[in-house]
């Protein structure tokens, strides 16, 4: 028995695996695999279409919104946003709470005019802006945030501040689908499929149409998100498979009970390994300031280098894995996405205490 | 039995596809599927070193080249060529003999300055231009091809003729690796996997090292060729499996004995099909001019689109999928990449026949 903490891509529903392996070899009777059939066969059509209206009813949204099924990441994504919607003589304001916000902050540098609304860096990005004291320009293109910070582990509630009234842009790869949230706050939502949605290789797009008809007309066809929109995601060849695979994992989370029954799940896990963090005594020293924990990736040190190896090897033994922080930060990260379940949480847990007692 | 002529997605090798189902819930002992690890883990980097390894070795291919794995397709080449190779001032040739030729020229005339060199237009696309009748710029950025047009089923030669002495650059997404050819002679190649090489989803580039030195520095980081180069496809996370089943079909390719065996293989299959047409006393109007035919892609017509529907529908009904033609041009198409058999090239010529006996 595998628990499997890696950040992304991360663990799937054992439900989906092992659907996906009963019907690799012949999709639904058609005696071809998903794998080899059109994007043009009314079979992938269906799953294509199917995703879209899972995702709508997931997040509550209706036809003011369409879900794009796109390629390259949020790294491209932090590209096309500012090449779409932020033209000539106009500003972009980006809120920095982590490393992946600062990534969508220096693209976005390169390609237009920005303003950096906050930033948490001073403080290591431990914490979120006080939103009061902020002053958001209204005449903004757009306002970027990221919901979750995965390296950082910090992560904004489900219920935002008061934002000011440019469009809301969020990163949400590593925070999408975890919990109920107001999605019709947001005028545009993006994720990285490989963490809560389903394996690499698909980047989940939710654009208000307004935000469409915007984009910049003189960019490549296959830069546009207007190209997407109207070709339903299949202008050029989609990546079928990865679609497929969203597609059963939006229904999981529907027989699971919803975005309702995710975000218990996912707070009774957190609370779990926050509890080891916080009962040891500062042996375990928790990254985020409370108020700013995220529910997916709890981001912890060890009093040495050495504890910290030695705590990796110990969990990879116990069969726990994944659990290295980021490589630009060190330290340990226990990603808990929604398909982790919470026997893995409740094993991490359970280690952690035991290998506080022995070496703390 | 199905036989799968899709035009791309396309068919698969059986034993490429029964390889990954049963390995798909358990990765080589890891207790993880392929879809749940960390393209950061020593399996990913084994199968992405390795894929590009065999890609290198199948083409005969050294140090002077590197083999990158990217997103969106053929489409994202288009923009992505000029945007790196194509600097202010220079001019990008291409030579356009179809329909993705004329996709890649347009896209890069919104995003430089570029010369038609060729285009077969005024034929409807059946043949090749006269490569002696042809004036290259030996200065210009980079000259372009598309060794294969999948729509009309028109192909280059294995052994081009002289084209200048500009980088050249090959649209390659639907003949790639289906021939021995002198990949040397050209700068850069590239291949969305869903014809020959895999499923949907990832792009194979291989790029001349002194091209990738040459790219435009000032791109957003995800769309330049130097990020995928230096980071050995790694920046961000990138479609694992698809490189995976890539990396499973490159496998097999060197297990039927290499490009040369798949040469073999596939002029079998073409002659079968084109043997079906030239013995039909005109029941069958093949579209290339016969120098110009593609092994991989067999364009024909009927006598009226009646019948056309009338063979698409009675081929459906014996097992025969994917036949229809692309929905620009109409009639029928036959794909016969590497891994379509020599017995489904063989179901369709004697289908052919029989049809063309009852209706001709």
């Amino acid at each position: 028995m595998i628990h499997n903490f890696n950040p992304g891509p991360a663990a799937l529903p054992p439900a989906v695996i092992a659907r996906a392996q009963a019907e690799l070899a012949d999709y639904h009777g058609t005696g071809m695999s998903i794998l080899e059939m059109s994007h043009r066969s009314k079979e992938y059509e269906a799953i294509n279409a199917t995703a879209e209206a899972h995702l709508k009813a997931l997040l509550g949204l209706g036809d003011d919104y369409r879900v794009l099924f796109m390629q390259g990441g949020a790294s491209m994504q932090f590209a096309l946003i500012p090449l779409n919607l932020l033209p000539a003589g106009g500003v972009a304001e980006y809120i920095v709470t982590g490393s992946w916000g600062e990534k969508a902050y220096e693209e976005a540098q390169r390609l237009g005019n920005t303003r950096l609304l906050a930033s948490t860096a001073a403080d290591g990005y431990r914490s979120l802006p006080d939103a009061e004291a902020l002053t958001p320009d209204p005449q903004a293109a757009y306002l970027h945030i990221t919901t979750n910070e995965t390296i950082q582990g910090v992560q904004w509630p489900a219920e935002l501040p008061e934002l000011g009234s440019a469009p809301l842009v969020a990163d949400m790869s590593s925070d999408f689908l975890a919990r109920p949230f107001p999605a019709e706050r947001f005028a545009l939502m993006y994720a990285g499929a490989q963490k809560n949605l389903g394996p690499a290789g698909v980047t989940v797009v939710v654009i208000r149409q307004d935000l469409i008809e915007r984009g910049r007309k003189d960019l490549p066809v296959i830069m546009r998100y207007a190209t997407f929109a109207k070709n339903n995601s299949l202008y050029n060849t989609p990546p079928v498979f990865a679609v497929y695979m969203v597609n059963l994992v939006l229904e999981w989370i529907k027989e699971q009970g919803g975005l309702v029954a995710m975000a218990e799940r996912n707070a009774r896990k957190a609370a779990m390994v926050y509890e080891a963090i916080d009962s040891s005594n500062g042996f375990y020293a928790g990254h985020a300031a409370p108020e700013a924990r995220s529910l997916m990736n709890v981001t912890f040190r060890l009093p040495s280098a050495e504890l910290e190896k030695r705590f990796l090897s110990e969990a990879q033994a116990a069969g726990m894995v994944g659990l290295a922080g980021h490589r630009s930060v060190g330290g340990i990260r226990a990603s808990l996405y929604n398909a982790v379940s919470p026997e893995s949480a409740a094993t991490l847990a359970s280690f952690m205490r035991e290998f506080a007692q022995r070496y703390g």
